[in-house]
């Protein structure tokens, strides 16, 4: 008899980092990194870990829309292969009454790609491979039927798709190589959050370089000439050579967007990230022809539909997946395809609560499968949290080592689920984060 | 001492309509119309009702949003004014950790709703009026202050909308006169749900133009050649001078819309609704460029952002706000105001649990004091629940009467939420719905 799904284990686990004001931006001044987090367990004794990235409050709505999606997983045949791997993408989008609460977007949407990404760690893990690996080692046609296209065929139609796939196939051997040889490249956010005072800024971009990383990033747009001060000070820290992106975290209307990277532009940004809604297809379009500097989005952009009017649109000059906010491995491959269609690379957003374990999966399969190049792309990298998960992240001299352990590095430590389990675990017996509201 | 709110009843209501296949189209073949559901209580009394619409299962998971908000309404004084209607919307859109989870979209924003439209009916009946009338008693000042412009000024600024406002207000007495007079035109999608058979559909054609409807709707969107054929019957049945308009909910991508839509221009549909993904502002201009068809959509689409772009991008020939998917009335003025500035007539959804209730207020008030015109304008007409309504709409000759009730009329029947609450309830002991999957 196969193995089925038995367990379906739902943690609220919260972090209180709004204390030492990691992860502070214009939009964001006092998040405390969370996860909802996901454990399926397998009738034969195996795992599968997947996860919601929140900043707090709100962790426990996420919690509940994945309990909502247990009965289409638990009593089902352990998933193994592709196709096992698109049916549950498609049980845990198409079901008509939980899309009514998207449709795609939002909590609902989210919950979907935290099983889904835990049904391709398992399958992962069965398999004996890293998820990077593991993907590619499926054929062109198997990966293409991954993807639900509904809503893609006016910019990518399954043929374009496989055209894609079959002409990165013959390089996937030496490209693998070359990626277990020397890496990933990326960049690191740590110096520039809002709430670090200039001395910690300087200080950590200094770092920054000597550890090896050629770009970084610093947070804006809560007061122009404090960031351009900070732009100065930053740009002095790592010289000419080193790329500073900037992001403002969605805190400009599309004229304030313009105004303010005319006034950065002097200190050479390499690009503007999240200017504003990231619902706003055409306001990214507008902040590109009316600035300068390169325009990035995607941590917050909630489906493939709207990714696929980023490019159509020619509005951004970067895509930059999440890993844990649209349904998971399925519609990341959906959005890699499209980049890969209209040739725009794909810098994946990384941070918060493990997001660069999972991120850097899809960044490197994306090299070895799909786009077949590193030019122009990097992946975000934050040192924060990583002690938490079994199967860290590494990176060394501002590469990420390519992760060979099996599975999607998804797995939280056990005494870290403990600890910072919501509201009981022992960690928030004394802290108290910022609060309940 | 002012009174404050007290009280925050989070209601889990659901209607096992799958059994006779009312509201099933080509996405939703079986819903259980529910409704997550919100009484705030006061100090001295009174009582402001709010709620979401959903189709059944993840009714739950909107609950557990709603009572995430409860922090910022409860201890709060109670809403009178247009500023302290504008301090909830913003306390419970604004939340940066909440925000995380959308922003602005799916389930955290249509709770946001629920808990802005119940401060509203709070308000509203405390000031002795019904919504619509309410808003109308309000300043272009007031009603400026109340919506949120953030990535909204390269389309509308505030003071465009108050120039849209003040070139409306001499005329408010008059047409509020007239609307008291002779009501808002309705149209009724009654007839045309998927799961009828061919004699149900004629009749109930027939009799909506024997009650004095001049517009149907049809389902449509599974099967092209039946498609076909049930338009040709309701042609038939209701004569040539009868709008019909015909609703695909998001079935079809650009391609099949375009093609789908030649083949029932014959039959002179009057509009298509949601040919694709509520999310696709440039797949809507494209089947609106690709077909003679105008295009309708908006009861899916997220927030302002999206209602935005759909008009500048001239996708839409009808804009069809809802009352309990964004963010409450605060939003939907915004949407009533970028639609005046683009002058596309708003034809709002209705159906559901409680829609024609509340959205009759918004259009009434658009017609008194937005964009002062009925013309090409209809509220939908679903005639199912409204007997669980203690101010139920009134259609009358298909016309919306104008509620003289104070408040939103979103009030349920007491003993219609005792009976229909999840899973306890007495219906839920004798009724299985579609399913918990």
């Amino acid at each position: 008899m196969d193995a089925t799904v038995t367990g379906f284990e739902v943690h609220d686990i919260r972090f209180p980092t709004s204390e030492q004001l990691d992860g502070s931006d214009a939009m964001n001044p006092d998040p405390d990194y969370s996860a909802a987090y996901l454990v399926l367990q397998t009738s034969d004794g195996s795992e599968g870990h997947g996860f919601c990235f929140t900043i707090g409050r709100g962790n426990e709505v996420v919690a509940a829309a994945i309990e909502a999606l247990r009965p289409y997983v638990v009593g089902r045949p352990v998933p193994r292969t592709a196709a096992d791997l698109a049916a549950v993408h498609l049980a845990v989008t198409h079901d008509s009454q939980l899309r009514w609460l998207g449709p795609e977007k939002g909590v609902m949407h989210m919950a979907a790609g935290a099983v889904i990404n835990a049904a391709w760690d398992l399958a992962a893990r069965r398999a004996g491979m890293p998820v990077w690996r593991f993907l590619a080692s499926m054929t062109p046609e198997e990966l293409v039927s991954l993807v639900d296209f509904r809503y893609l065929s006016d910019a990518l139609t399954p043929d374009e798709a496989l055209a894609v796939l079959r002409a990165a196939a013959p390089g996937r051997a030496l490209r693998t190589e070359r990626l277990i040889e020397d890496g990933y490249p990326a960049y690191t956010s740590t110096p520039g959050w809002l709430g670090y005072d200039d001395a910690k800024l300087v200080r950590l971009a200094e770092h920054a370089v000597a550890d090896g990383f050629t770009q970084i990033k610093l947070k804006v747009g809560v007061d122009m000439e404090e960031d351009v001060r900070r732009m100065r000070l930053a740009r002095k820290a790592v010289g000419p050579d080193v790329r500073i992106a900037v992001d403002a975290n969605q805190r400009w209307d599309v004229g304030a967007a313009v105004r303010w990277m005319a006034a950065l532009a002097p200190y050479d940004p390499y690009w503007i990230e999240e200017p504003t809604s990231p619902d706003d297809v055409l306001g990214h379009a507008a902040v590109r022809a009316g600035q300068p500097v390169r325009v990035a989005t995607g941590e917050h952009v909630a489906n493939r539909v709207v990714f696929k009017q980023l490019l159509q649109a020619r509005a951004v000059d970067f895509v930059q997946i999440d890993a844990a906010r649209v349904a998971g491995v399925n519609e990341n491959l959906a959005i890699l395809l499209l980049a890969a269609k209209f040739q725009v690379p794909v810098c994946p957003h990384a941070g918060g609560v493990g997001l660069c374990e999972l991120v850097q999966h899809l960044a490197m399969f994306d090299y070895v499968a799909v786009s077949g190049s590193r030019e122009d792309r990097v992946i975000e990298y934050v040192d924060h949290l990583h002690e938490h998960f079994t199967d860290p992240a590494v990176v060394v001299a501002g590469r990420y080592r390519a992760p060979s352990a099996p599975g999607f590095s998804a797995r939280m430590r056990p005494e870290s689920i403990a600890a910072h389990s919501y509201p009981d675990g022992p960690v928030w017996q004394t802290s108290k984060g910022s609060g309940t509201r």
